[in-house]
């Protein structure tokens, strides 16, 4: 399709009303429309990146070519924008639409509002990160201060802090009430989504594709939760409202992002930078705080909990972490390989030592029990009726696919990743909204809805 | 006064509440730590700026040393997240501070939040702009851009677009309304001070401390006719709280201002950047076309306008225009010079006439009235009975006082530009509160709180 059609598509989807699903067109055609913005600028301005310092060599392609980077800046601008200009399709051409009832109350201005606030200072944060290289333990805490709009006019307009608690806890404790008002931990508790999201989709790369392909992923997997609960739902109901609103956030934003990931897949033209990341990340966090289903967008992260928890050992220093930890690329035959930790000699002398520290005893266990599991790949030799470790795969579920598959080319590899996170994302939404049910009593249609209307 | 007790002293203001004054005085301690995050961060991250090429030479120093450029985001985005956490003080703590009036309700959080984005997408596209160049012709729109989500929440949350029309002009026309509705032209009136405020800024430019400078005094201007509306008013009328709320803006603004204006400043240890410069200007837009005051604002860039208005014929090809028309300094004596626009021979071939256009012969009789006038400084020889022009100095403003005082050092000549930017702005404020009564038949006090209330 030709861009001009993609853009008269586009705006007919947004400026054509339709009856009932109003908010739901638009926002198809701002996605058509951020589709092709996004394609139409990114090869426009790869050369001005580089020309500026903002270029990264691609470490697994033959002669490491020179990328532009950061080039998930241009994507989150424009969706910034288009998110901008839906407002009025929101908040007054699309409420007249929907048989007279508000669907979105102009209350919900202001917390929508706070969500482009929060998403902008990601960007502006993940910009300067980007340009001046933040260290690794500032730059941790980057999204915590991009969320602050979000949580002080959640403070302001909103400051309802209490969670449901589950049935079963419920009559353990003896409790009255089937929620409790956690406070000032609350804001914490948001906060740290906050942090959660963005930093996990910033760990969870190195390989073409796999930054941009996770955040179509999770965005997929919570359009089909919005889906489902606008399926059950009936028009009045809060939690209608509230998935509408979700995904109105998410629609556009699988647009841009597709267009992105045109660039970015393998083999690819440009790097998205810890812009995209951050952003793509705080896109879901914003979304799942708004819409009070933080705990089930958690689910949907569950690959990259999964990556952070056998990362452990190395991030926390139980085993050497070196500077990188993606896999190896053989120029020869154009595969990916595991990448690996080497220890040093037991013997080593101490100056030997700390250049490259021998593994602890008291692990070698474990790794061969892990080596067994097929959770680790392990070079290990047989010496004085002991086995001795020389190398651990670097601690990344990258490499532990490739403990799986063996040498494997790039995009196969990103694939099988972003298939893995499709496939336990779709179980957890099914046993979301299966064993939820059973264990909280009923499904949580609690929401900033039922304040505001 | 030591950093700590600024900062101590700026929290007290924030958190002790007051009686009435309580936004205010928030608003100065907002302001006292601002400027001590502003003063501490600049001189951190100079180096990484100039590392990542964001460096400029200072042509008007000996050596022409090379200092960092763009820094005015540091500032920027500081201000930004104090407005964040401002929020609270102004809709939560403020409003049950004034003997339980609402001096500012939470209906106004759209506005203002729609403010804040419209600032933060003025940093974010000026960043753009001073990291890849954006060309000159493409660039002017970037502020029209940036206000999109002032204009959008303003429509979909007010949409109030009648103007009042001046006693005189009323009568005049018969007209039974006080007052107009123009619809759809009044947001491209929006619109239009929302280019020219930034793009004023940045025009007038390229003497240290300048730019900064012009947005202190601007400030200053626009917090003494806040601080005359309040002195007249009430705590219940409307234009008592837009005022104060005006002040709110202005006064964090004054104390980052101030805090970049101490590295700015002769002789500067860094450039601002056009970040600073659409920033600086979009703070003044937004609170002017947010307090509906922009005509009052616009009497303060009257400097900028004449400037602009003395650029044109350069500006528009009348006569040539350099590449830069900053003046010129001469490093044996250190002082600023007059640059100059030289004109080809009359006589040149079309090859020289293309490479160094001669003068317009119509032109000649009105650069020596303007030379007269001491509206220009004109290199002329007297040459078969008439006057042939060899060189005038270029249209700007700073050129013009060169042409008044002769060479002078930076920092007098930057004072000077500063001192007329008060005066001027001073007498038009005097101006304003005293003919514009007579003109309009009343002070004007009609505002978006008149909705809100």
């Amino acid at each position: 399709m030709s861009p001009l059609a993609f853009i008269v598509l586009g705006l007919s989807l947004v400026f054509v009303p339709s009856d009932r699903f109003q908010p739901v067109q638009a926002a198809v055609g701002f996605a058509l429309i951020g589709y092709q913005i996004t394609t139409a600028v990114i090869p426009r301005v790869g050369n001005a990146f580089i020309k500026r310092g903002l270029g990264g060599r691609d470490l697994s392609k033959p002669g490491k070519p020179l990328i532009p980077e950061t080039i998930g800046v241009i994507p989150a601008i424009t969706y910034l924008f288009l998110m901008i200009l839906f407002i009025p399709f929101l908040f007054i051409f699309g409420s007249t639409q929907t048989s007279g009832a508000q669907m979105f109350p102009k209350t919900m201005l202001s917390p929508y509002l706070s969500c482009l606030l929060c998403l902008q200072s990601m960007i502006l944060l993940g910009l300067m990160d980007d340009l001046f290289d933040i260290r690794w333990r500032h730059k941790f805490f980057l999204p915590a201060i991009a969320s602050i709009p979000l949580l002080i006019v959640y403070y302001v307009d909103f400051g309802i802090t209490s969670i449901l608690i589950p049935n079963v806890l419920r009559n353990w404790l003896r409790l009255t009430s089937n929620s409790v008002d956690l406070g000032f931990v609350y804001y914490l508790y948001m906060a740290s989504v906050s942090i959660f999201c963005p930093n996990s989709v910033n760990i969870l790369a190195g390989v073409n594709g796999l930054e941009v392909g996770q955040t179509v992923v999770i965005a997929v997997l919570l359009l089909l939760n919005d889906v489902w609960y606008l399926l059950i739902g009936t028009v009045a109901s809060p939690s209608y409202s509230i998935h509408l609103f979700s995904m109105c956030f998410l629609i556009p934003f699988m647009g841009i992002t597709l267009g992105l990931l045109k660039y970015n897949w393998y083999p690819a033209k440009v790097f998205v930078g810890d812009t995209w990341c951050y952003f793509g990340g705080m896109v879901f966090a914003v979304v799942g705080i708004s819409g009070h289903f933080a705990k089930t967008l958690m689910l949907f992260f569950l690959p990259q909990i999964v990556n952070f928890i056998y990362s452990g050992p190395q991030l926390f220093g139980l085993i050497p972490c070196p500077r990188h930890r993606l896999p190896k690329f053989n120029e020869k035959d154009g595969l990916l390989y595991n990448s690996y930790t080497e220890y040093g000699a037991v013997d080593a002398t101490s100056e030997q030592a700390r250049q490259n520290p021998p593994l602890n005893r008291k692990l070698v266990p474990i790794i061969l029990f892990l080596e067994k599991l097929k959770l680790l790949g392990v070079v290990k030799e047989y010496h004085e009726g002991q086995w001795v470790i020389k190398k651990t795969t670097n601690l990344t579920i990258i490499n532990l696919f490739l403990v799986w598959t063996g040498p494997i080319r790039e995009d196969k590899l990103c694939t099988l990743l972003l298939v893995a996170q499709f496939g336990v994302g779709f179980l957890m939404l099914i046993l979301r909204h299966t064993l939820a049910p059973m264990v909280f009593g009923f499904d949580n249609s609690w929401s900033m809805l039922n304040r505001y209307n």
